[in-house]
């Protein structure tokens, strides 16, 4: 049996999960949290359940990759390294370098690091994390998916921003998109739902989540997507504005003084449903709040999104569903019957009943000419698969 | 009979029309172009299609408003300024304070004088502009028509950035759009000729000209519109951007070494149709161009009317036409192809014969479930009617 860890790497922590493959059963879990601080922790969960939890300094990332190794060693989850076919790192930006998956060597971790960048946030933790699995576990494959390769189908027509040419020559600035991952995972789950060959299939897929895009998928591919040069854009999300005016940022930073690293943190982290509704940037809180603000928050986001919808409804001109997927697309059923109220125009006709609860199914009526759906996404398992793909 | 004068100032020149009320005939035009330079110029062309040109220094705005009314008595247009029921000028961004066109006395001046913190390009030589009329001819009626008048019918979803909720409250930082003049002009005329009650119809307007937005016409209000805090963002332009992710600014910002607002500026003046192509600002100039970035332009500014026509179309769940106006809207046939083509998935069947060629009319088959309209703007008559409506 294969064995497969897909890693999620942040600034000081990591997620990961163990597969077992061809079943693609979860057989480990956990995190490490914290890394570089004295009060950091180490989780592992196993499949019959049972969670062990460390609570001790852990001094840098390495240090985390031995505690996992050990871990899953002592509970007999692997009884030898050899056991794991690959480890998977998801990286946030490739940009026009990484169309796809890619085993990670000395050439591939530079460039990594420099795509930093572009996605300074993401991809230098990212990098990071593969850097120490490099060094702990040598002879173990490391395989680096990148959530923008699925946007390298993209026209320039659509990434392409109306400045002049030769910024996106010279600064690489362009749209790049995010969620790839993500979206490549649920594309063909709809279409497979749908009976439709994934390779035809036209959909809008919400990605809707702390993080949030609207992706055109058209036969199969990408073909347009809400995220910018960085995630920062689109459609309005937990703490992050989506799409802002350039002229209102000149405004606000002449107001302010703020300068424009200062400014792009206030769009990143202090704006989005946060920012409107000065309650909280997850939309649970915001269902639970009788503050006119937080209801208009909801409110804004549900038309973010409609907005986006219809644009790519447009460029795709036949849809055959619309897939709500991640955190809020996934449990937040007033969001979804808000969206999908706004999309009858398309011949979407919304069943409120299956709506009301979660679970991968159809959400519009049988006799919809466009569907509606719920796709439960799985990117740990997409990172998984993508490792068994590249180290054959 | 009843003479009105429409004015629209730039920083060292203005257009004028004269109508006659009510059969709203024009009796004179031209403009003062180059004040406050050695080249100034003066032109007035008058019903009997006679044109005068005066080649001579003018120093500032005051003498240009002084020329206009010698010319308009000399050539007998005007016998006694008496006849001017009042002077309609154009203004760009009236804020939240002028919901409406009003006549102008020194507290409004002081007002639109300060609103050009909004949009410096334009309230400030526009402002400049009344305050000459007002002291040349003081007893003359002065009437401010505002851009943004016609949005202020925008919901708070609407008109609100993902941003936090004070910056708004404190620094008036919201969506205001503009083109308001010219789309109460457009859309009144447009339910005319689908024989609809003006306050039931539904339209997305597309003014494209060298500055271009998109508008959602709700029940004949304005619901939604492209253009944000100022005319910067929204769809492609001729020199300005549309929309435009911050985080690509802050890119931009530090790999150049530019400030804000030299960043703003490029956005202004050197993104577009003309960054794009490296070629022109100019339609004209793109069609006859065999050059590949040339031909990429027209397809971006395509594509971005598309998305917002469809986002739009998402907004009003209903729409009775898609409207054209302004100079590209008006005189390019393959722009407007372009876009009616995107659109058969709304029910608009669109007449390319009848597309060939400009003029007022229907562009859509008769049997086209949503129709393709071109009407011909005419923002001087609007300004002209407003002026007659406030001084009763």
């Amino acid at each position: 049996m294969k064995k497969v860890l897909a890693i999620n790497s942040g600034s000081s922590s990591f997620k990961y999960k163990l597969f077992s493959f061809p079943d693609e059963k979860v057989i480990a879990l956990g995190m490490a949290d914290r890394v570089g601080m004295e009060n950091a922790v180490f989780k592992i969960k196993l499949s019959n359940g049972r969670e062990y939890i460390k609570n001790m300094p852990i001094h840098d990332q390495e240090e985390a990759v031995k505690l996992l190794i050990e871990d899953l060693k002592k509970f007999y989850v692997v009884e030898d390294l050899r056991e794991i076919t690959g480890i998977g790192h998801r990286i946030v930006n490739g940009g026009e370098i990484f169309k796809e998956s890619v085993r990670v060597g000395d050439k591939e971790l530079q460039e990594i690091f420099d795509l930093g960048e572009l996605a300074p946030l993401h991809n230098i933790p990212e990098a990071n994390g593969i850097k120490a699995f490099l060094k702990i576990v040598p002879n173990v494959p490391q395989v680096a998916v990148f959530d923008t390769s699925y946007h390298q189908t993209l026209d320039p027509i659509h990434y392409l921003y109306s400045i002049p040419y030769e910024y996106y020559e010279d600064y690489g600035i362009r749209k790049y998109g995010a969620h790839g991952i993500s979206i490549s995972y649920v594309a063909p789950r709809a279409a497979k739902m749908l009976k439709k060959n994934p390779n035809l299939v036209n959909l809008i897929v919400c990605h809707l989540g702390s993080g949030a895009s609207v992706t055109a998928v058209k036969r199969g591919k990408s073909y347009d997507t809400s995220m910018g040069i960085s995630p920062l854009t689109g459609v309005t999300m937990g703490t992050r504005s989506g799409d802002f005016d350039p002229s209102a940022l000149q405004r606000l930073m002449h107001k302010t003084g703020m300068n424009i690293d200062e400014a792009i943190d206030v769009l990143n982290y202090k704006s989005g449903l946060l920012g409107i509704s000065g309650v909280s940037s997850d939309m649970r809180d915001l269902i639970e709040s009788k503050d006119k603000r937080a209801k208009l928050a909801r409110k804004i986001f549900i038309n973010r999104v409609v907005r986006y919808v219809g644009a790519y409804a447009a460029e795709l001109g036949r849809i055959d569903a619309v897939v709500f997927t991640a955190g809020v697309g996934e449990h937040d059923p007033g969001i979804r019957a808000g969206i999908m109220s706004s999309l009858r125009y398309l011949g979407l006709e919304p069943d409120f009943k299956a709506n009301r609860t979660d679970g991968e199914k159809f959400i519009s009526k049988p006799k919809s000419r466009v569907k509606a759906l719920i796709v439960p996404t799985n990117e740990e398992l997409m990172i998984a698969r993508e490792v068994v793909r590249v180290v054959q």
